[in-house]
């Protein structure tokens, strides 16, 4: 059995947050950064709307009365709304109200004190979904067998990310306006997006590097105490191993340095 | 708080180990292929040898009255021998029996009924240290501020690697020989090594693929079950998602969808 070392960053969301795990996704990357510090879990799951992802959310975010054995998550990715914004009558497509309203619920989940699954010690990143680039979506479409139709339309895509921001302003929680950022870097030209996008939906490396840069750029604004340069080895450096008193130099540690509240 | 969703991959070692994460690294390859099945936690821990690494494994290999809400570990690799082959009077120096009698007891830890930290489904793969590159390596510590000597000797290092070799054979435990594949892959001569490795001592891209490509060989091989082929997702995919029944469907699995042994 694997014990409790080390405190996670978990990342939550559709096929964009499963794939972090390639090659300089944004999942291998913060696993990297955070090495003997935090362990990334990644909760992506390729195809969820946000309807879908609430009875997840409830399993993969633990309730206070588990927490004896259980890492604390430390930084909460949020990152939804790519398949949510699937043009009816796709079984995937989420209304826009409902969307913010699920999104609104896992937040709340985790600030609300009266929530089971309350975690004060737990900061939140929300990230909308990428601008849709529906010439390459719908070549890629187009070319199956059998082909199929445009799903995702742009601007309804725009809405979600819009929807978001709308949460997030309201929630208190900072946002990586992921579809804006993206947009504009392609000079708000549509067809341009294939610079970021590997099929007009999924972010390719390059994608992948603005996310990280921006989940540690808001790292940095948001939570400075949690950014990888401010926290510790959770076992010491063997530089530092005190030889004289071996068992207790090689003691785990906390990876946050500073006294920190805990989780009520 | 992070609830047990997936059981996990346990990687322990060195800074061989540590590095696993970085693009194409063996750990985030297996954390990609393993994706929504097991988590993969690294606890390499750069310039460590096994004397230091046994009190670190205690803690993060957990007792078993500790299991309730901690994830099972299914596959343990264990990459020690590079620091402890270091030449005397260098502090990561571990006398070869010691090394062998360290690996042991990590080994039986986790194998024994009567060890705390006993778990019978954990599977188990040893890795030989790589061949070191004497000529790369001593060209990279002649060229610090202050130059440093030589610290690790060609067949030192191989007989580390012996030694991990004949422990696999007592211990009935599988030995990836790194050393012989790799030394053998240049043509047995030393100096072509810098294939493999980016400073005489640490494995590089092609080095960690060579890493990951045996470590599936050898699950492949000699723990079938574990492949991550005959795993399914913890989570059901969405195209299957019961719309009928949602949150009964949304219910999270165990990724092993035959029955297995339960750990005492």
């Amino acid at each position: 059995m694997a014990a409790y070392v080390q405190d996670v960053i978990m990342l939550v969301g559709d096929s964009l947050t499963q794939g972090g795990f390639v090659p300089h996704g944004f999942a291998q990357q913060l696993a990297h950064v955070y090495n003997r510090k935090l362990d990334v879990f990644n909760r992506g799951l390729s195809g969820y709307n946000t309807t879908w992802g609430l009875p997840v959310f409830e399993q993969v975010f633990a309730k206070q009365h588990e927490q004896q054995h259980v890492p604390k998550v430390r930084l909460l990715t949020i990152w939804y709304g790519a398949n949510d914004a699937c043009i009816p009558p796709s079984p995937q497509h989420v209304p826009l109200p409902e969307f913010s309203a699920n999104l609104r619920t896992m937040i709340r989940s985790v600030t609300s004190p009266s929530s089971p699954h309350y975690s004060a010690i737990t900061k939140i990143i929300l990230i909308t979904p990428p601008p849709v680039n529906t010439h390459q979506r719908g070549a890629d479409l187009a070319s199956r067998d059998p082909p199929r139709p445009l799903d995702r339309e742009f601007e309804t895509t725009h809405q979600y990310a819009e929807a978001v921001k709308i949460v997030g302003a309201q929630e208190g929680v900072p946002v990586i306006d992921l579809w804006t950022i993206l947009y504009d870097a392609c000079g708000r030209v549509e067809e341009k997006l294939s610079e970021y996008l590997y099929d007009g939906l999924h972010v390719n490396q390059k994608g992948y590097q603005v996310v990280f840069d921006e989940i540690i750029k808001t790292v940095s604004k948001h939570y400075p105490e949690l950014h990888y340069d401010k926290l510790q080895n959770v076992f010491i450096g063997h530089a530092d191993i005190n030889f004289e008193n071996l068992r207790e130099s090689l003691q785990k540690r906390i990876a946050m340095p500073s006294p920190i509240p805990a989780s009520k």
